[in-house]
């Protein structure tokens, strides 16, 4: 097992990696002992892992209480929210309570934000068992839920006090998710890496063979970098904004199709496909290295063209996105494999062109 | 006009005291100009004061929506709360808008939850027009909606760019929440400051009969002391917990009738009776400075005996006051006048027949 920390000043936490950590007690017992724990998850991964949860967060010293909610995109939704409220309240969790996240991403944002917003806030552990919880959604603290309008419209920066990935608990991942979590493995190799690009692009298949080194090897890899960066810009007022690479395509994505229809790491997949194109086209990235990107997304599986959706509808859907700042969209930009740049004077035409090229 | 600071590091923000303050464009300008401002508000406070408000906000150089939510203290709900971050969504608020609450305590608590978690924080100012708000719920940062099973049970800590309270805007205020107000400033004076208590005591007429010195002398001491404590403690982790004197109490009232039957500061008036009660059965008040909280109580026409609930509804709806850690209850009693302290310690009977003494 390897542990990783955060360095955030007084909300530095660590992030401990590798098979077998879900059930080690010493990894729980400084933020639980004595204390209630409220472990959020819902009845998929719940029938995999709950029970080895409960006993590992008793032997802790914790009391434990389960919340169950539906799977799925959708329940990032207020009805959600306030039925995790309800339970904590029905518990009697007082402000020393803990929420333990225990699934993947939207059981991350659900239960994150839930913690952040219940009594004015109160701790969270995350104990992601997705790839893309592992590698992105469970590191850096920002929990949300979506809105009609758009994804991730409602939420917190709210930092756990800690997150457990057991690589170990992808075993049981379906493979549609495997592939959408190296989406974003992948992603933090493009914006801020060029060797674990390389290391990639030798070793997808491997991942994809859930070669169990090769995945402890990308996910810390994922984590230290996303950490870096988190570290460095906690609540994205520069820096982080990096992280979005491929993204604000990749939510007009979701948004156009309904959430839930395409997997987040999907629609991102194809985003950055659209970001690379926009990016050779705004000369910031060699044609050929963008032919990379596109190369290693789909040698991983994953979706390197959008859903047919009219130009128009992207760039409405896009206007909304929460990174625009006062209706002007900024960009995510590649300045060549494994640096980026945020960009937001990028010609309208240069848009519709990358959406299209990469559109089906 | 007078101006205090809030001293809180990097989250300190001035507080602006004073009769025209509303229609000052620079205590604005700092935090608005060039960007998107919106003013959440009810009807019956936008009739007296919204034009001035768009006014002087676009002479600040704002663009300016306006948001209304519906009056009174069932608007800290979900619902309103989901109308607020779809109207900032429909006018394309982005991350740099700022939200303006214009009101009294229940705007302000909302429109500061908005702010909160919307697209994971935006700025907010506070221009409270209660002498509630005024004196306590703008100043500080706790933001909340309430909960089926509890009062503020949903919320965050988000500390506001500035207060701008104007005491002018109290001419048009309703008796019954003036008084309700006045609840607050007293409280701050016995849990803190002996003299202000007995400022209070040749002034409560004054107060009543809205003399403009008397009031932005109260408005001001009670928010200078309010800063402090929360300077010294912003998340309530320890010391700020004593500005709940008469809250554990008060938050059953008000549960216990139905949120808006009683006004907040009605239900803490009659709770601080019960505390004071308390604390002369736990022997750390003297009987006769417990009659001293009881007439000031009285003067100020606010309600000195609870309404007619029994003794165990009471406690049961203390239990899941959030203030309850792991299901124990502690009160604020007073060690002294100007004085509190925080018990975890109290005899259940003692509780009981502090309710019973003040129980109508």
């Amino acid at each position: 097992m390897q542990t990783l920390g955060l360095k955030l000043g007084e909300r530095a936490y660590p992030i401990h990696i590798g098979a077998g950590a879900l059930d080690q007690p010493e990894l729980y017992a400084p933020h639980v002992r004595g204390r209630q724990a409220a472990v959020v998850t819902n009845p998929a991964v719940a029938a995999h892992y709950y029970a080895r949860l409960q006993a590992v967060l008793e032997a802790a010293d914790a009391r434990v209480t389960r919340i169950l909610i539906e799977d799925g995109e959708q329940a990032k939704a207020w009805a959600t929210l306030d039925h995790v409220i309800d339970a904590l309240l029905e518990a009697r969790c007082g402000r020393d309570s803990v929420v333990v996240a225990l699934g993947g991403g939207v059981v991350g944002d659900l239960a994150g934000f839930a913690a952040a917003i219940y009594q004015r806030g109160v701790s969270f552990i995350q104990v992601p068992t997705t790839l893309l919880a592992q590698v992105d959604s469970s590191v850096g603290g920002k929990t949300a839920i979506n809105h009609a309008r758009g994804k991730n419209m409602v939420g917190a920066f709210h930092q756990p006090l800690a997150v457990i990935a057991d690589v170990a608990t992808l075993d049981t991942l379906p493979e549609r998710e495997l592939r959408a979590g190296l989406a974003e493995v992948i992603k933090h190799g493009f914006i801020l890496d060029p060797e674990f690009v390389a290391w990639l692009e030798e070793n997808i298949e491997r991942l994809l063979a859930r070669d169990r080194a090769a995945l402890e090897h990308a996910v810390h890899r994922s984590c230290e970098l996303k950490a870096q960066v988190v570290a460095a810009d906690e609540r994205e007022s520069g820096l982080r904004a990096i992280l979005n690479f491929g993204h604000t395509f990749g939510h007009a994505i979701e948004a156009g199709v309904g959430y839930g229809e395409w997997l987040h790491g999907e629609a991102v997949a194809a985003g950055m496909v659209m970001a690379a194109e926009l990016s050779a086209r705004a000369g910031t990235l060699r044609r050929d290295d963008a032919g990379r990107v596109k190369a290693l997304i789909r040698r991983a599986g994953l979706p390197v063209s959008g859903p047919a959706l009219a130009i128009d509808r992207y760039l409405e859907l896009m206007q909304v996105d929460k990174k625009a700042a006062a209706g002007k969209i900024r960009f995510v930009l590649l300045d060549g494999i494994g640096r980026a740049t945020l960009r937001g004077d990028l010609k309208p035409d240069w848009v519709r062109d990358s959406i299209a090229a990469a559109a089906q």
